[in-house]
């Protein structure tokens, strides 16, 4: 037997019980002959004592004690003397009366302590030892948490969740597939899910009317700190639904897991229509823990022979309240941030409103006083604000002035990562132009519906037609997106057809669903939530790679296990396959 | 709005009230101008009653309905006359005030009903249709409810699920891997995992301290019935434990599992040992629902001039309890099923036990009436008994008489699907001798630790060291094994040169762990369900691909998506990989 109770287990209840407590230990240090070991475990830390009056053995064994070697001990559970109300175990100790070494360990390459001095790399390699650190594994004990919650949840709402195949079959649409090599099938390749998108709709089908899977999604993308090659999603599929029920049981959803896991309550969610969300935001995943809405001045400042404002397209600033007091030098600053080439602005016009009252702009030149009592009131300033202005085509200008309110929102502390905003952005445009190919592509995929009022427009304005699609947002990261689905084989096709496949094609690639559309479709719909970024949205954490129990670095590779790596010619030839680079 | 009620919801409750329905026609009759039909959904089947009375726009539409097609009907909640009380809506019809086709369908290619015309073959290309059957939609409720289940048991339990990465690392180790071949890595490869099963014993080193997943892997073997490419496990992982711990707290999931799901509580589970198992039942995986153990014979038949048995290591027999009356044609049977190449028996002895109290052999001519007393002893026989005898090497014998056994179980109806009888099978031998590669095996794998007081034997016996290796059986298969793992680095070091590997190997492969193990490693074990067997027997079937969404068939291709396929020059030319078969 190697334990009685756990390490975050033992109070002043517990007072005189003799216990048996194995563990890891966290650290071990002699104050004049009494030695103090704290044992660790996953559910807490305990502190053993071990006096001069002990036996001679037991002390020898205590000096050997290093960091992080595995023990069990026996021993009487007293209180302490000097309590430490930080932790639960805090007010008791373990007198040792055994104490028997279960493995021992080399030092670690970095302290096992919840701020660490192991860099990235070191951490990844050692992927098992960062995994003991606090922080980390509590980041994994909230996902585990929140999976059983959202299973709960959604298995009172009648939900199935099914298994959809992981090996399934390679499409040229989205992004690249990662591919399996088929032994039994000479010269043909599964490939991994990018999403069980159609197999979800095929339940629908079926008749399986509520579908949910947390599943694991494979892109074979370029990887950025937010993306992962393998990453999990919660697929959810509705029959007989509209656009509202998905919202509904969705919001629910959410609120549940605020509510279970972080202890919040929330009122209904707000909605913004995706044309809004780009107008006031420039983005559609607007960060709505902070006001600070685009103010458009075309109509207030042009004609005043301002070439920049005169030229541009658009003419558009938020003010950033309370920022009137920044220095020239912070305002460089803010200059050289929208300069940067991946913004990519040209220059940054800006106005105080200071604490006097009176209005300075960088642009006096053209603008007096009365003028920009106009601009003062297109924003609504107030003594003490800044008003910050960026010029420029329509789309890009947006973009642009997104970064920088996103900026300003940090700077001025206003994106709280305890503090929740969660927002539905609706409407979104079903075709997106695609300039490389020079045809229209599906926006969130084929399969989506366009709003029944603007099917007429498809043909004539294609760009125009809403999709009966919607994402939910939260603190500007996008959490989920879905749509309501064409069930319609005609309307399938014709949207095929916009969106440039020939018939051959489209049979080609998903002749199975439309087939299956000619059996009896229902009216359907859902939605997919990327967990990884919702348990780090959170958990508080920028990036997905935290709550990943054994995360792939920015090449795809698992450095802890060094994979991928090489594979021998016997297994190449059984699959029929040739690498083109020399190994 | 598409439905105000499910169609398994109205009851004689809701009398009176106006709903809403949605689902598919699963038949319509007419009987004397007024139509009765009936529209399915995941939840039940309700009857829909049109009449002559009704509009003539009503009534030309209910004319058009096909079965399958998708409809919305309003109307109203009535009493009927002529109540089913086989379902819970069968007091109930709605008077139909509007219909609406929502879809159509072409005629299924085979009925949708619980008994269904439809082919396998058939059947597996339109899986979508067979999904609407009730028997095998009913298959993916019950895996819904045991995932569901299985999770609740182990959270309450302190089990953490961790999701261990799809893209890992080819080992030669047992079965083949399937591979991907990775774009950011010239030339090399990821495998998919036959098992979490390092990762697991990673997180044990991390403190995570007890771990479970319900998880898919992937084994590239030649398929049978009970085989998938794709398999589901659920993968279980705890520290500071010993075999007891283990069999305890699955035991209990087991039970939890029985109860909640089927209704049924049990004692205790049975265990035994290895070689018992082999002794008594020829088997690891003894089905016990009925009793029909083994006899060894040697001490009872030799020595009277028989040279089959003279001659043979092992005559070993089974008592067929009530079947002294099989004809001479239905021994015949036996005999030629014995035969069967894939047994491989050379023939069959028998005595019949007959209602007269005589005994009678197919072997009389050696053994007279006294002799066959020792028989009848040996094997406990009544009138009316037949034993059954085979002879041979012992451990071919063995094998032979447990399919004799198990054949005489069915031919006896001893092994009905709705009794279930739960075992475990304990203390496995650690190696087997491989005769191909001329060298001992690890029976589970190569972390399976021995049992303490069997390590002296390691060099000098290997082949009788026995492990803390555990399956659960039920029925006769195999749901679960699992074991105590080595958690010393010298030990794994001398278990793996006792394997065969060169300490070169053994770092190339399992380095990261070897080295994980240096740094405080916990004493650890766990074990693995087979999920998809565990429903399957649960659901009482005896393929696992009915507790599948979408299977494969025996050449691993899922025919109904067509997969797998060609994939595009360019593609693997990003891959860097050529197929060297032409497409």
């Amino acid at each position: 037997m190697h334990r009685t109770h756990t390490c975050g287990e033992l109070t002043i209840k517990n007072l005189g019980e003799e216990v048996l407590l194995s563990g890891w230990v966290q650290k071990s240090r002699d104050l004049g002959g009494t030695t103090f070991i704290d044992v660790r475990d996953r559910y807490g830390l305990t502190q053993l004592v071990v006096n001069t009056d002990d036996e001679a053995t037991l002390r020898a064994k205590v000096k050997d004690l290093g960091r992080e070697f595995v023990i069990k001990v026996k021993g009487t559970v007293l209180e302490r003397s000097n309590k430490n109300p930080k932790i639960p175990t805090g007010e008791i100790e373990i007198k040792v009366s055994d104490l028997e070494i279960l493995n021992e360990a080399k030092l670690p390459p970095f302290m096992i302590e919840d701020e660490t001095d192991g860099g990235d790399e070191l951490r990844m390699k050692y992927r098992y030892l960062d995994l003991r650190r606090n922080p980390v594994r509590n980041n994994l004990i909230l996902r585990h948490k929140m999976a059983q919650e959202i299973r709960k949840y959604l298995d009172a709402q009648d939900f199935l969740e099914v298994e959809t195949p992981v090996l399934i079959k390679s499409t040229p649409e989205g992004a690249r597939d990662f591919v399996v090599p088929s032994r039994m099938n000479p010269g043909e390749f599964y490939a991994l899910p990018q999403s069980p998108q159609t197999f979800k709709q095929l339940l629908m089908v079926s008749g399986f009317d509520r579908y949910f899977q947390i599943v694991k999604c494979f892109r074979d993308e370029d990887l950025r700190a937010d993306r992962q090659p393998e990453f999990t999603q919660i697929d959810c599929e509705m029959a007989f639904i509209e656009q509202e029920d998905v919202l509904n049981i969705f919001e629910g959803l959410t609120r549940h897991m605020f509510k279970t896991v972080k202890g919040l309550e929330f009122e209904n969610f707000p909605r913004m229509q995706y044309a809004d969300a780009m107008k006031y935001y420039g983005s559609d995943k607007p960060d709505i823990r902070f006001e600070m809405k685009f103010v458009e001045l075309n109509n207030v400042v042009k004609g005043q022979g301002f070439g920049v404002f005169d030229n541009a397209e658009l003419v558009v600033g938020i003010n950033a309240t309370g920022a009137a007091s920044y220095t020239r030098k912070q305002i460089d600053e803010l200059t050289d941030f929208v300069k940067r080439p991946q913004i990519g602005a040209t220059g940054l016009i800006y106005m105080r409103h200071n604490e006097d009252g009176s209005l300075k702009s960088s642009v006096d030149k053209f603008y007096n006083e009365e003028q920009l009592q106009k601009w003062s009131a297109a924003f609504n300033t107030a003594p003490g604000d800044l008003v910050l202005i960026l010029t420029g085509a329509t789309d890009k200008v947006r973009k642009q002035l997104n970064e920088l309110r996103l900026e300003m929102g940090n700077r001025l502390g206003l994106r709280d990562k305890n503090q929740f905003a969660p927002l539905w952005v609706v409407d979104f445009p079903l075709l997106e132009w695609d300039e490389e190919s020079g045809r229209y592509h599906a926006m969130h995929h084929p399969f989506t519906s366009p709003k029944p009022e603007d099917i007429d427009l498809l043909d004539s304005k294609p760009g125009e037609v809403r999709a009966n699609a919607y994402d939910l947002v939260i603190n500007g990261t996008e959490i989920g997106g879905g749509s309501i689905r064409i069930h319609d084989k005609k309307l399938q096709s014709t949207m095929f057809k916009h969106l440039g496949f020939t018939e051959e094609e489209a049979q080609k690639q998903f002749g199975f669903l439309l087939e299956a559309f000619e059996y009896g479709a229902p009216p359907h719909g859902g939605i997919a939530f990327g967990f990884d970024r919702l348990v780090s949205i959170f958990a508080g954490l920028d990036s997905i790679r935290d709550v990943i129990a054994f995360p792939k670095n920015n090449s795809g590779r698992d450095v802890m296990i060094d994979s991928p790596s090489t594979i021998d010619d016997k297994q190449k030839k059984e699959l029929f396959i040739e690498t083109t680079v020399e190994q």
